[in-house]
């Protein structure tokens, strides 16, 4: 495509800054070099081809996903290592079986004997082994065993006595994004990568290889000090950053690749509020910011460069209303725009913000689109 | 269509009841009847033409729609009489002109001498009439002019001076999702009401034959006493209803006619969770009753059949995991549930989940799909 201006989008829309992108990548690229780690990217976070391009190895993958839509899409292009990193629920088994006909390697996970035990009726039925790793709770966010839990080494016995490949174990501290510092990530991090390798240390203790030693969350992928007896990371939202992980100094706020742009559609001047056409629509309803030591309300609020209008936050969102106010409330503060100036308004939370789009503006450093990369959603 | 059990989808998934959706419309068809006023459906909420065709008066509208795209979509299926009830952007003018070119009985709406002038340029450019209507302020949530601001008749005057055609005043009492009682929703009616007719009253009097004076929200188009004045009104959410209008108590639990269908996919014993697929992707990441009497968490709990589990609500999500616990946080309470087990959850907010799917799985009264309708997300 020929270049184009911002100015001739309609709104809002969402842009995806592509150095800003890159430096991000190669980021994390060089700190899995450090760590001697091989690096697994989440792609629920871009759900783009053109992203993913970018993060992976080879053109078969490695990647990790959290829907079975990823692994279609992206087996689609030929990726073939796919990681399907939630347990796997029994519904899912017949679109399991469709991706492995088409050649895919598909890996599941699961933390109970009930998964196993369903996971084993089905494996009777197909023709060929299934890869599993068990989940290991790291730190009590969500699922996993336990690293000192019996029914580790009891479900990874039964599955592989019942001809299932446990691969190995899997854990994310998805606790970490809620840290306060980089040395609580730190800790975290070191949290992390302790249960993965107890755990592993148990299966082979139990007779098992478990080859697989999985870890992964963008902040303890940035910050963990060493990841002896860890072989792979994963991790999905460095690739855009976003103003959770800026709250976090797990990033600056100049590095965030998306933002969405909107346009001023009116005021209300009295109180201040600059009201524009992006709304949590077009943001997405996340606050993640709000437990933060600075609530970004919305998200923060650029000008049409992406320069950050200092003070400005979209203080509050209808669907499709975003209301940009300066962050005292104060109302003489005003940050002079006129119905038609257009903004930048930079997310709290990339996933969610970027899955209210199907698709990525890319800009180059004069803030040109140069190319429109598809996205997907949904299930 | 033949019919298929809810066991046989994979989830997440978003259902919809059809008997609950028609007494839903059904309620409000004969409310608008009672009011005396014609009725202007939202399509925001539903973004479907399965589901817009019931509550269209005929199959060339009228209709309210929150974006462009919306207006494209019916437009494609032969809805004539559109009107796009958020303050135009000055780049979204070409679209207005494509569409109105589709002949499509466009109107758009303003609440600044700003935007008039900018729609005052374009007009000039484009050979037919456009139709405004002037947005006005009922209760200081976000857009609008004050009902006696002195831009009010400025404006309009200088759009009809202009050639452009002044249809008439619009305003939207959102703030009337913030009540707290039946009481609080018919004052907030009245002040809604009566801002919209003193603004139009004002009008008549400088000239203007302002035929049109449009409300609406779903919670004050049902407890409006009177709508004296008022010529039509607009609501969108009452189609589906949800928790937050469950809280407002502007209906009941049983009468939500959506929910996502979500599947266990392990527990966390000790803690009393059980975990499900679907998580704030699926459910969206709105926490709209938080600020209610009581907070329902990320969704209200229901078996299959739809019937709500007790006490239980998804008190936290991650991005594609649910977390299912009881309301007091008491971990001896279960809702025993097993891995593979499907259960309902009712959202907070039917536009925001609504937007996290492609589809709505038709229910009837036996809880089996009878037809798949698509509906669509974006700008």
């Amino acid at each position: 495509m020929s270049e184009r201006y911002l100015a001739t989008l309609e709104t809002p829309a969402l842009l995806l800054d592509d150095t800003r992108m890159q430096n991000n990548i190669d980021r994390m690229r060089s700190r899995m070099k450090e760590l001697g780690v091989s690096f697994r990217p989440h792609v629920k976070t871009n759900k783009s081809i053109d992203v993913s391009r970018r993060l992976m190895d080879t053109s078969e993958g490695p990647i990790t996903v959290s829907t079975l839509r990823e692994a279609d899409y992206f087996a689609g292009y030929g990726v073939k290592d796919i990681l399907y990193a939630v347990c796997i629920a029994p519904n899912k088994l017949a679109h399991v079986t469709r991706l492995l006909q088409k050649g895919v390697q598909l890996s599941l996970i699961l933390d109970s004997m009930q998964a196993a035990q369903r996971l084993v009726e089905f494996a009777r039925g197909i023709d060929r082994p299934l890869d599993v790793l068990i989940e290991i709770d790291s730190d009590g966010h969500r699922s996993g065993l336990a690293p000192d839990a019996p029914e580790l080494t009891e479900i990874a016995c039964f599955l592989d006595a019942s001809g299932i490949n446990v691969k190995g174990v899997l854990t994310h501290a998805g606790g970490s994004y809620d840290c306060r510092s980089v040395e609580a990530i730190r800790a975290i991090a070191e949290q992390e990568r302790l249960a993965a390798v107890t755990a592993a240390t148990r299966l082979r203790a139990a007779g098992l290889a478990c080859p697989v030693v999985s870890v992964g969350s963008t902040p303890t992928a940035l910050y963990a000090e060493h990841l002896e007896g860890v072989t792979e990371v994963r991790a999905g939202v460095f690739v855009f950053f976003d103003l959770v992980m800026a709250g976090l100094n797990v990033c600056r706020v100049e590095d965030i690749a998306i933002s969405v742009l909107g346009t001023v559609i009116g005021h209300q001047t009295a109180k201040g509020w600059t009201i524009i056409d992006a709304g949590w629509m077009a943001m997405s309803r996340d606050r993640g910011t709000d437990g933060q030591a600075v609530d970004q309300g919305y998200g923060v609020v650029c000008d049409i460069e992406g320069r950050p209008l200092e003070g400005f936050i979209l203080k509050g969102a209808n669907q499709e209303h975003g209301i940009i106010a300066h962050r005292s409330d104060d109302p003489s503060i005003s940050p002079n725009l006129a119905v038609g100036d257009q903004v930048r308004i930079l997310p709290n939370h990339a996933c969610s913000t970027a899955a209210q789009y199907e698709e990525y503006n890319v800009l180059n450093d004069s803030n040109e689109v140069v190319a429109v990369w598809p996205r997907f959603n949904g299930w």
